[in-house]
């Protein structure tokens, strides 16, 4: 197991209907050391990347995104969520579905924060479904910029967004994959990783 | 002038009706770099005091007060906003009424995340007429913990927040404080800050 996965054991919590709680260290409760080592985690996985931005979206995103941004020397930009459909020019946005919530919100940007040729790192805590991540993509192409690697804390690895993403071709680092959670004992699977 | 006021001479952009649009840094595409040496001011002036956990609100605060938190050694929780009044009891809630927006929001904290004790250092983006900033000391007297100080980036000194806040007894640092802005000129004045 890894520093997140021993993490998670010890101090997740599962809930049921697949809910895993980890708002002790990771998005409201923020641990900023375990971040600091996610952060020298993903410069090692995206080593040899050219990487000039990293995007989050608001707000369990960010804490994450910025201490990742020291180990890359880049500035961070995060996107906001919005349920309103008047936005000027001025902005990228992306309509996506929340599977969980069953509503639709935008993913917004504004325009001067992401250009054309721009190399980007997408950072987020959580991969379920990914309409979050897929919003962010869809914001990404749409600057002519390009996705150079997704760091995810936790992908719910019996959810399709991870699988999904992998197979459109992007490099995709989750560094805890839950295969299984059980509410009842608390038991947590992981999928093996490579080391 | 320090660092946060020459940046914000340099990249800040004044718009009418006194808005300050500091997005370029702050509060959608965030500098880093400069966020660590608000910690290291911060730091500074809150010298002697005992700090044991920030407390923030999310989303532009986060970014912030997790590289604030690098400089105390200490976690960040970010309290969370919602519009929604049905909360469960494991939760501390204020009602805040936002100045800018004429509406109602609820500031919210997990009580497992705040104890009696806790010497509490508050870190946010902006202050202006400060109702955040009041949800968030709220919360802090309801978990029976105290604010040891208040953080800020950029204080509206033209508006009544911060004047609030320190007749109240509080040691609040504002970075920045913006005494006049001028939207045809661009021009910003800051008040005289002791070295």
């Amino acid at each position: 197991m890894n520093f997140l996965e021993e993490r998670i054991i010890k101090d997740g919590v599962v809930k049921e209907g697949n809910v895993l709680k980890v708002d002790a260290f990771l998005n409201h409760q923020m641990d900023i050391e375990l971040f600091d080592q996610m952060g020298a985690e993903y410069k090692k996985r995206f080593e040899g990347k050219e990487i000039n931005k990293i995007l989050t979206i608001e707000a369990s995103g960010i804490g994450i995104a910025c201490m990742v941004a020291r180990h890359f020397n880049v500035p961070v930009v995060f996107a906001k969520k919005s349920k309103s459909i008047n936005i000027d020019g001025d902005m990228y946005t992306a309509e996506v579905e929340s599977f969980t919530h069953k509503n639709k919100n935008q993913v917004i940007v504004s325009k001067k924060f992401l250009n054309e040729g721009d190399k980007v790192l997408l950072i987020d805590d959580f991969l379920a479904n990914g309409c979050a991540l897929q919003g962010l993509i869809q914001i990404v192409k749409q600057a002519g910029a390009t996705v150079e690697g997704i760091g995810i804390a936790i992908e719910k690895g019996f959810q399709s967004g991870g699988q999904v993403i992998r197979n459109l071709g992007y490099q995709l680092e989750s560094l805890a994959i839950v295969d299984a959670m059980d509410s009842e004992t608390g038991e947590i699977t992981f999928r093996a990783q490579e080391k």
